[in-house]
């Protein structure tokens, strides 16, 4: 498969995710309509959707459908979505720029972004009951669990709080990696497994071969984007750039330098792939696209 | 039935609801452990818990265990606790006690609190799905979803959103019920369509009406809210009172004056006592929990 089979069939999924989302979100012309046109703002318009891409990527692996897809997809979106506008929020990282646009509370106000990050939180769990995602009613309860814990206390959420009571500490690196295993890691990860269940069923032991690359693309992810972050500029990236190094915040950059960082996030990336390569084609596009998430440059 | 024998059940539903809440939220033990600390203080030792005897009020009715009843009634809690920590905060009402306490935001401080409100509504949303609540999945789908509609942004986050945008301005008697069906009414009334479904099936007309029901104790509780709030002192409230006006916003006693206002609150009451009348003794408790709701001092 040629690159420019990757990258159409990922601007593909960008498009449909960015279609399902806006179908998703409540109209503004619904009230409270402020409410609304804020959360619009927050979902819409922006990001790289690599939930998305993952989800539809596994879903792959189970021969699932796009529209089941699509709905885990929103879901996990949505939840992402709400962690930045809450992140974003003067009393955690006090920024003003996300995806290249003033983030919620500024072109906002504070209030309302308190109300899009919970409204946010609240329709992601909405939208995943609206409609069959497994032919088990029992299998889809599990689901929703599964992006339950990965979004609370004992994983995103958790992950934050870490984050928060780091700033300004030296952390160890099996410290930093259970702190991104929790605050990144666990949503990449339900990325994966909500992805692969809205398929045919696996065997116990395929589902933990892929569970263990959704934890290793989780980790993957944040090592790439220490690095990005220690090396682009703000024009780039779309987000205030050196944020971390200027809040003292220990990263994998801080902890390796550049170089091993690297070097870490390349030997990850072959760990994925070495684990996917027993799903045949059926696990092509997730393999493409970890090898992207490596080399991604935004 | 004597007063006693409601009395006695009030604090048995109590007692078994601290009970549960205290099993259901994560332990200090468990990192991160400030968080976990602050979502056990937002949640354990306080509160009328209205919803959960609501809850296992509306259960009576179909026959549902008190177990399934539990759970539910936690769901519904913790989406409760989560609303007033986020509402507490400086950017919302920046108010300073809550449940005789400081407020979390105080006690702890403003990252944190934003964090323990974000996770304690994941945390109902996985409480939820962790046991059968109905002998049917389907069912118990649809369960979560009634609890996220009632809780989002066409619900209790919505009504927050307008009870923002009403600060200093003067709303109708429309409008101001428009908003309490949202803010308060949604939760509540979910309270009794959730609980009622844990139970054996009802009639499609039966279960509209207890629906009637749930949003007028909904707008019930919160006529009496607002007469409270301008005639109790601080110390019997347990929260700062008198502040509705002092934030000039619109009240039922602000746009009815007291009299009328309970006058009003008397006259939902009994339409929620007639619908209830048609269900014998089985709405017993829901019968004297509604004249409770309405009698209350604080």
């Amino acid at each position: 498969m040629t690159n420019s089979g990757f990258n159409q069939w990922m601007t593909h999924i960008q498009e449909r995710t960015e279609a399902a989302l806006e179908r998703a979100l409540p109209s503004p012309d619904l009230a409270p309509s402020r409410l609304h046109e804020a959360m619009r703002y927050a979902v819409l318009g922006g990001g790289k959707r690599v939930r998305p891409l993952l989800a539809h990527a596994a879903g792959d692996i189970s021969a699932a459908s796009p529209e089941r897809l699509d709905r885990v997809a929103c879901a996990i979106e949505m939840i992402h979505a709400y962690s930045l506008v809450h992140d974003d929020m003067p009393c955690m990282d006090d920024d003003t720029l996300r995806r290249g646009k003033p983030t919620v509370h500024v072109q906002f106000d504070d209030a309302t972004a308190l109300l899009v990050g919970d409204a946010l939180q609240t329709l992601a769990f909405q939208h995943i009951t609206e409609a069959a995602l497994s032919d088990s009613a029992q299998r889809q309860l599990g689901m929703i669990r599964q992006l339950a814990i990965a979004s609370g206390s004992r994983g995103m959420a958790g992950g934050q709080a870490i984050d928060l009571a780091s700033v300004g500490t030296q952390l160890s690196l099996p410290e930093l990696e259970f702190m991104h295993i929790h605050k990144t890691g666990a949503l990449i990860r339900a990325s994966i497994g909500l992805g692969v269940q809205c398929g045919r069923d696996l065997h116990e032991d395929e589902l933990a071969s892929l569970d263990h690359v959704g934890k290793v693309i989780g980790l993957l992810f944040q090592v790439v984007d220490d690095i990005l972050d220690a090396e682009a500029d703000t024009a780039t990236l779309g987000k205030t750039a050196g944020k971390d190094a200027a809040n003292d915040k220990p990263t994998y950059v801080s902890l390796l330098g550049v170089t091993q960082a690297r070097a870490l996030a390349e030997e990850m990336c072959q760990d994925a792939l070495d684990r996917l390569a027993a799903f045949g084609n059926s696990a092509k596009r997730l393999s493409e696209l970890t090898r992207f998430i490596v080399r991604r440059q935004f």
